[in-house]
């Protein structure tokens, strides 16, 4: 019998999915847990909901809030940040590319990278100077990457992706899935990862 | 030096304000923290939003994920529960004894029967019959304490509470403060009392 599995659904603008990109695996094996990444685009899921962009930006006061709470998680958990000067970013290169290459032994990195991109270096990740020397940083052929990433193939299994989490009922990033059971939010990995490895 | 002190904001319709009000003195004292307990009315707050009931009700997936969730932690911390049929109550009266009588010695457990009465008896916690009762086996005297939470000035204390909660950025319950900080989500207890303990 193998070990029980946590699914990490991540969004690459989503501000508490930096420090759930770098803290999953550590926690989740601490528990004897295997994590499975799941990239996919919280965009269409507000969209759904009326709302255009993040509900950071429409909800002014739960914005203010969330821009001390990130600030004061990532010390918490001694990881860099710096507030970006665009919130949301555009997530949908990097969400194709981490989907295209979802078992690529890169992947954890290259998503843990984006983030900090985003979120302690300032850079616009959609942009192909940022995908491609995030890339070349892990050795992989950025050109080769970002073609692939961007076939019918890969843009179909992206949209594929997000369908399943609209499926699952995820509304929000990160969310953590053990088996039927969801956890919404970094503050939740703890309690799913403790589900996943009991059930 | 006085032992440092946690603001604990909790509104009585409010789902994630039960587990907290069963929990939060517990927890802080561990840290020899004290709990200073604040009702306020979410109401007020949600309508500023452009809501005019619980955003679990106006955003249907998100209300899907709390019933389970709220279920699931209820179950973990031992709570008992059911979901109760109409969400969210109207707590104004109840809210109104709270913040009344916030220094009584049966303050605390008042407003823990009156969440039980919502989300294990399914009681209307408005009337006038589940206020008594509740306060009766306080050996509180209903009659009395429900006209001093009535009069002119007990309206405008809890008034001034809720403008006190708005002022210190508030958007939901329960809310826990520490000095400047604010934690919100019965989630986010532990780390509220970890940092009141350590300022």
């Amino acid at each position: 019998m193998g070990r029980p599995t946590l699914e990490f659904w991540f969004e690459f603008a989503s501000t508490y999915s930096y420090p759930a990109a770098f803290r999953v695996d550590e926690v989740a094996n601490a528990s004897g847990v295997d994590v499975v990444w799941r990239p996919f685009l919280l965009g269409p899921i507000f969209k759904s909901q009326g709302w255009d962009t993040s509900p950071f930006n429409i909800y002014e006061t739960k914005g203010r809030y969330m821009w001390r709470d990130i600030e004061r998680t990532c010390a918490r958990y001694r990881l860099p940040y710096k507030r970006p000067t665009v919130m949301p970013q555009n997530g949908l290169a990097a969400a194709r590319v981490a989907c295209c290459f979802d078992d690529a032994p890169w992947l954890r990195e290259f998503v843990r990278q984006m983030y900090q991109a985003n979120f302690v270096h300032n850079l616009d990740i959609s942009s192909v100077s940022t995908l491609g020397s995030v890339l070349e940083a892990l050795d992989v052929d950025a050109d080769a990457t970002l073609a692939a990433a961007s076939t019918d193939e890969s843009k179909a299994k992206l949209r594929a992706q997000t369908e399943r989490a609209i499926e699952l009922g995820i509304f929000g990033a990160p969310t953590f899935v053990a088996g039927e059971e969801l956890f919404w939010g970094h503050d939740r990995l703890e309690e799913a990862v403790e589900w996943a490895a009991n059930r």
